[in-house]
């Protein structure tokens, strides 16, 4: 193995990963590694039953994804809510940056200086929405969440790797024919070479397989691989005979790694065909619950102290200027558990010690403002490039086609190593790092670019920290013990599921709970 | 070989293979069978000189794609545009279908009734734009045309065959985790079983082929295949372990025609990631050029007689109840080539005999309004699902997400005997027939489906047929007879182009006439 080739694990921590810390476990899907993606437990929440008159107060610490939907459900059930959230916004990492918008990063909080223009924003955080995330997509039907189609696989963009192909782009349609036909005609040339009992194959019908090898790869009559349509053709097509490009070698496709990671990032199952997203920007959801539930919701509240009551919950708090103390039956808790077990409590030290184990996740996303759309005279509209530099991927807007600006995701990472270089990195060094290594995947890139945005979110004020990272051995001893409540306090929110770093974990995290809260008041009826 | 499997042709004569006529040639890629499908010509016309005073005039017999670019484009040069068209509607087959429109079948017209609802159409002719397409969407972007991603492929979907799994549909997600991760262990138990000598592979790093095909399918570390969640899983995933399904065996798996052709359709260029379409209807691009040159063109009106002039072209043409002869010094020609030779004309010889014998590939659509949109609940939101029953696909909108109603395509099929059986159907029946074999993918789909539209361009008045279809002969030995002009009338369309049945092949037809034409007008200025 020569020094650009990496260990399954080294590529890992490198490609075939994303955001949060889903992250980790999504990456590990590439590689046989994985944990939980996805579920279909049911797509709506248990109905609550009418709280009655006074119906019980909840205090609920986070006006994230599962504070602002426990409110919405709660309310509607004539529980008494109250919501708590130490930042000047709502919707946690539901996150869209626009002109304007404060990324309250500490030490490094910036002013987002886009045009202001609808479609020039970016989701610092949430950004796709599997179909099979039931959840969250039963809030964005049912609060009137205009959605759209999102992809991360696009054939147009580009793959780049400094060691191989002297670092030059490769766009994916040509990574991808290659490697399908090349590949192909290996598997066809050692079934064909063999005797039929020599076959690892027995039960399956070689002719079949050879005809799949041949779909598989395009290959020509004689099973051998001369290149295919399928990579774009090198000139002509349309007026005149298409001309098929020169396939690359595969000893030289094998090495990038790309082809070992990230060309099979959209087989996973949340990674996949189709995903949506909301038109005009993830937050449109947080949007539709604040018009429910907006008024409930005290920002720059930021909780001191939560006491555990014989009955209920006590938790202070520090608001303009002032300490206050307020009690509700229920505590819906969404603040991050490795922030929590630092606020003072009364917490049972179990409790305690799971949240003190539980990691975060890193994540940092660089925005770059585009004076002109030079993508799409590259035939890119959506989708993702990847790189082995820093900045990982660059993602192209599906919004906003054929207007004169357009914003780029220009970084998005989430290995730790690397999320703590672009961290340790003043705001404008981050973009200059994005132009640097961005003009690897696009000569010129740096004319286009006016401006940036960057948010590392273990700097952001109130969260220090991406979703939540559990390892095997934690999860298997204590995902119970952070799930259930003690007493009437619940830790929620994408934490407190399988599936962190996802707003489907959100919710079902706040389902459980309130679905857990509603059990609690039938027995107190029923023992009345 | 059981009677289930096919040959390589009838798989292509089935499955793999997609509208008009073009149709043919994108199912032949899948098999390697391919001509041409993309390009890379340039993306723009070349600017036309200003026509100066009393500009020539040209007449246009024709006002689909190719026809409206070609009035466009020499209007802003001076010249002096008139477009005959036939039939009662511009746009040929760019057609989107709504509410009250007529589909103007011989012996089968309907109104549709869809509701009055701005989402409730069907893209009954073009329906998707590549990327590369770059002359078609150079007009979307200078016309201002709202685009949006499409998507043909969507592991949600499913796939039925009546051959496998007792003709069940199964999703495209396990097919296609299924298919990876056992044609993957396959080739790992190949590639490891044998001496280093005896590998095929000999310039290949087998421990890169082995990560690579670990990656590809998902494997575990001992380089079997125990399933995978990207398959989705069978429960559970968000508050709870996900369960992993049970892998299905190979041998199934490629008795379907679906893995031996279909899974690999969004490989071709023309199909893959990222494809786009106009919001609102594909003929969002008839009607921003009809801004344009909506004056210039006639409707009913149908030419009789197309006459070569020593000096340009006369026409006559029967409109409003008359004869009329018009002359112009030039004429572009979209009419089908096989309608066209059956007109009174004095071309020449040759140029008769290459449209006589030029064929027209068929088509049928048949669209379905549902009263509930119940593959969402499915978990499908764009995308389509393959059977080998006629209708051979089922397409879900991608747009109008969570409303309550929607159109599916119920129905696309391009195989000519499957198009003549659906075709001698009155209207009726054939929604019968959609609602029937469609219950084979989805059960209770009847329960579901209002109404219907059908469409089967073979029979459409003053059309009568879909995009050319050249035979390999033809095109080597004739192409360029209809591409030349005969005088001053050329032949225009994606008929005339490598790429008959996409959009793009008109326009670049179109372009290729107009920069003849400028050729002539600046040829006879320097002779001034």
């Amino acid at each position: 193995m020569t020094t650009d080739q990496m260990t399954r694990r080294q590529a890992l921590a490198l490609l075939g990963k994303l955001g949060g810390s889903a992250a980790l476990m999504q990456g590990a899907a590439l590689f046989g590694l994985a944990r939980p993606a996805n579920a279909n437990e049911s797509s709506q929440p248990t109905a609550l039953k009418p709280a009655g008159q006074g119906g019980p107060k909840v205090l609920i610490l986070g006006a994230g994804i599962s504070g602002l939907i426990s409110a919405y459900e709660l309310t509607k059930a004539g529980y008494q809510c109250q919501i708590l959230e130490a930042s000047h916004r709502a919707g946690g990492r539901n996150f869209t940056i626009r002109h304007g918008d404060l990324i309250d990063e500490l030490g490094n909080p910036q002013h987002c200086q886009f045009d202001n223009e609808p479609h020039l924003y970016f989701n610092a955080g949430a950004a796709r929405i599997p179909a099979h995330h039931t959840a969250i997509l039963h809030y964005c039907k049912e609060l009137g969440v205009e959605m759209q189609l999102f992809t991360n696989h696009n054939k147009n963009c580009y793959a780049q790797d400094p060691a191989v192909f002297d670092g030059k782009p490769v766009r994916i349609r040509e990574y991808e024919a290659d490697v399908r036909g090349l590949y192909a005609e290996l598997v066809a040339k050692s079934v064909q070479g063999k005797s039929q009992l020599d076959q690892p194959f027995d039960d399956i019908a070689i002719e079949q397989l050879l005809q799949f090898t041949q779909a598989f790869g395009d290959l020509s009559a004689d099973m051998t691989y001369q290149g295919t349509e399928r990579a774009g053709y090198l000139s002509g097509g349309i007026l005149s005979h298409g001309k098929l490009k020169q396939p690359r070698a595969l000893a030289d496709l094998l090495r990038s790694n790309f082809v070992l990671g990230a060309m099979h990032f959209a087989e996973i199952a949340d990674q996949s065909s189709a995903l949506m997203t909301p038109t005009g920007g993830m937050d449109q959801i947080v949007n539709a619950l604040l018009k429910q539930v907006g008024s409930l919701v005290q920002l720059k509240a930021q909780v001191k102290r939560v006491q555990l009551l014989p009955q209920g919950v006590e938790v202070s708090y520090f608001a303009n200027g002032q300490q206050q103390t307020v009690r509700a039956d229920y505590c819906l808790n969404c603040i991050p558990s490795h922030l929590l077990c630092g606020i003072e409590n009364n917490f049972p030290e179990p409790y305690l010690q799971v949240m003190r184990q539980l990691r975060r996740g890193k994540l940092s996303k660089i925005a770059l403002q585009a004076k002109e759309r030079f993508w799409e005279r590259e035939q890119i509209y959506a989708g993702i490039s990847w790189t082995n530099q820093d900045i990982t991927q660059i993602w192209y807007p599906p919004h906003g086609v054929f207007k004169q600006k357009g914003i780029l995701l220009g970084a998005y990472s989430w290995d730790p190593d690397i999320v703590d270089r672009i961290s340790a990195l003043p705001h404008k060094e981050r973009i200059e790092l994005a132009l640097r290594q961005g003009e690897a995947v696009h000569p010129n890139y740096r004319q286009y670019i006016e401006q940036g945005n960057s948010i590392c979110w273990q700097r952001m004020n109130h969260m220090l920290g991406c979703g939540a990272v559990w390892s095997d051995e934690l999860l298997e001893r204590s995902f119970s013990v952070l799930q259930q409540p003690v007493g009437q306090h619940y830790l929620v929110g994408d934490q407190v599921s399988f599936h962190p770093g996802w707003q489907e974990g959100a919710v079902r995290s706040a389902w459980f709970a309130l679905e857990h809260i509603q059990q609690q008041e039938l027995k107190k009826r029923s023992a009345v």
